[in-house]
């Protein structure tokens, strides 16, 4: 990865970058999402904007959500790989350190040793805290690594092991299908022995306590990960930053690289209240907005235009604040018309007194593929929001 | 190379990549071979396609026509090269194994020992076949070493030496001018001692057979060129893949790639025939039209635009098998002004359902560089492919 730490410098001013997930779409009835919005007010700023479109990963390859925020904060996601399971781990609230080991974990259901439902029938988000309520009581740690266990949503639950010689190098013990018997977990390299150990006595532990429940009597482990150790944003970039989120994949991020993540509750007018009350704590913040892409994995086109026309009326609230350096953009696009994520590049806009301003009327993908910035590798973004700053220096006499 | 193959995913759907071989140009009374055609259909389809403009090599870098299709088939053309002698034995119907070298020969008119024409008055085809004949049935090996020789067109040949421990390091026999001496071949490597050998030996043999005959009393060697050994397109993409071209260089290039080339008859009308019969039995076809090439470096502007609209009446029933993508583009541009291949980026038009579609009135190079794909490599073209027929997976979670 690039360094352009020795580019920085100090400055007070302040930089918002707004995500709005998945906002990136596709024509249905010749116009996208965006397009068929009611957007006054982005409008209004588009036209004074400079605009451009930003590849997450390159070109026709779909990114995950982790991917795609990495690379939004200038970290190439080909060479930084995040596990879900750490994702999940810090999302809920664990604090992860370099000498934990985490663990993505379902219930599931087993009869005469066969894994009937590795789902355990979808128990309910409660079931799962008393569940991991009961486990956490009896099972402190195995030999000399603590053990803590976090309930999920409905079936999933995180497993950390926390302690020293854990590697992530084991085998999986989920079959993949039902109607298999689970896993014996076996070391795939010499040094994760002790890990594999651990875990096949910690499995035989558990399933002995849960062995009377119903349908939950058992679990299955299914992705191991350890701390990333990516650098930091306030090292990398010299800002100190916050992120302003309601998911727990997206704090999770935000947590790895160094961001306070600030209390809000999970609406969006409260998300940009809590970026008025802290605007004076911080020179950098990450503002994400979730449901954008939740519409559009649902394919529900009109629900994704009706959220982005709910964006564009919270948009003045967030102008007040004067921000030196506004950008608004996406991890990646979510079209309906796909019920999924996409390879197609984000809408991109940047706003500070420093932009060209490329004076179209509509904030659109279709405009941004015209705008002065140009189709551009999405981890780039850092370094124009820096520039535009003023916090890069010059290179070179 | 960067490798996509842990994003495919198999599906059944079709990719048609069309590639018309020089199509960009200049402008000539403002307008380039491309903007001056009538090309209706074209035009219906661009105005729902993305359009975008792709570099074959470098910025201001012209291609040959095999750099610029190793670029358009996902292979940087500056780490594969493929040595010219390969092409036009492959061109010629000949299979080349790893065990093979191929030269290409030119007959060449030879007076005391002092080469008076490098291309023996550019004899006929039918002579050079002729001759090509006599030699093959008097020389079948050189010690241990198979020899193949096969006519190409005028004074051109190609010599495929097969056998173990042959190496292309070694001297070329031309002299590169008229009235001098052809020169001995000499290894450039200490491993090339057996090739210069051996022909050394096998000069001295044909030329004794030659000696009779006039102008085309001698040759020279003048390019070597082993397999290059080339990642086949059915791992690298996990396609199924055709190619439909007439001229030799085109299936040559197909089937190192490991194309299944099919027979078609040399006419435009006939390669789209072939690929309608065919359509069933792949799911990538690369269908090539050469003539608009040769317009091109004939500086046959109108010529040119004609064979365009040619094309252009040709395409309804291309687009009448309703491929999953369709892709329309060329291989590097040959601008008739300039009477040869050019620098200048290829057009580039991509239709699926999954396109933003850029609502330009026209297929023409200026709107492509407004197009919604931008400017971009021509080795990302298959990513794009793969992307739009849905056969990459998403990267991370």
């Amino acid at each position: 990865m690039k360094t352009i730490e020795k580019y920085l410098q100090i400055n007070e001013k302040k930089i918002v970058l707004i995500v709005i997930d998945g906002l990136g779409g596709l024509p249905y009835n010749e116009k996208t999402e965006l397009e068929s919005a009611e957007t006054p007010n982005l409008n209004r700023l588009a036209k004074i904007s400079s605009l451009g479109l930003t590849i997450p990963v390159d070109y026709g390859i779909t990114p995950g959500s982790g991917p795609a925020h990495l690379a939004l904060f200038g970290y190439d996601p080909e060479q930084y790989e995040i596990g879900r399971g750490i994702l999940e781990a810090l999302g809920i609230g664990l604090e992860i350190t370099k000498d934990d080991l985490c663990i993505r974990a379902n219930f599931a259901t087993i009869k005469n040793g066969i894994i009937i439902d590795r789902r355990a029938g979808r128990i309910t988000t409660e079931e799962n805290q008393r569940l991991c309520a009961l486990l956490s009581s009896k099972i402190k740690s195995v030999s000399d690594i603590e053990v803590i266990i976090k309930p999920g949503k409905e079936h999933r639950f995180v497993i950390v092991l926390r302690g020293k010689g854990l590697n992530a190098q084991v085998s999986e013990s989920d079959p993949q299908k039902d109607n298999l018997p689970p896993k014996k977990i076996q070391p795939l390299t010499s040094e994760a022995q002790k890990t594999a150990d651990v875990l096949n006595i910690f499995i035989k532990q558990a399933s002995e306590i849960l062995e009377n429940e119903w349908p939950a009597n058992y679990f299955l482990l299914r992705g191991y990960a350890q701390h990333p150790d990516l650098p930091l944003i306030s090292k990398r970039y010299r800002l100190k930053p916050a992120a302003i989120a309601t998911y727990p994949m997206y704090k999770g991020i935000a947590k790895l690289l160094g961001m306070e993540v600030l209390d809000t509750q999970e609406n969006w007018e409260d998300e940009i209240i809590t970026l008025q009350k802290r605007y004076h704590d911080f020179d950098f913040f990450y503002v994400h907005f979730k449901e954008t892409d939740m519409k559009g994995e649902d394919g529900d086109f009109l629900g994704k235009v009706k959220l982005i026309e709910k964006f564009d009326a919270l948009l003045p609230e967030i102008l007040k604040l004067n921000f030196d350096v506004l950008c608004i953009t996406a991890d990646h696009s979510t079209p309906a018309v796909l019920k999924s994520h996409s390879w197609h590049p984000n809408p991109f806009l940047l706003y500070s007194p420093y932009v060209l301003g490329d004076g179209y009327e509509k904030f659109s993908e279709r405009n941004c593929a015209k705008g002065s910035l140009g189709i551009f590798p999405q981890t780039k973004v850092m370094q124009l929001l820096l520039a535009h700053s003023l916090k890069l220096k010059k290179f070179g006499a």
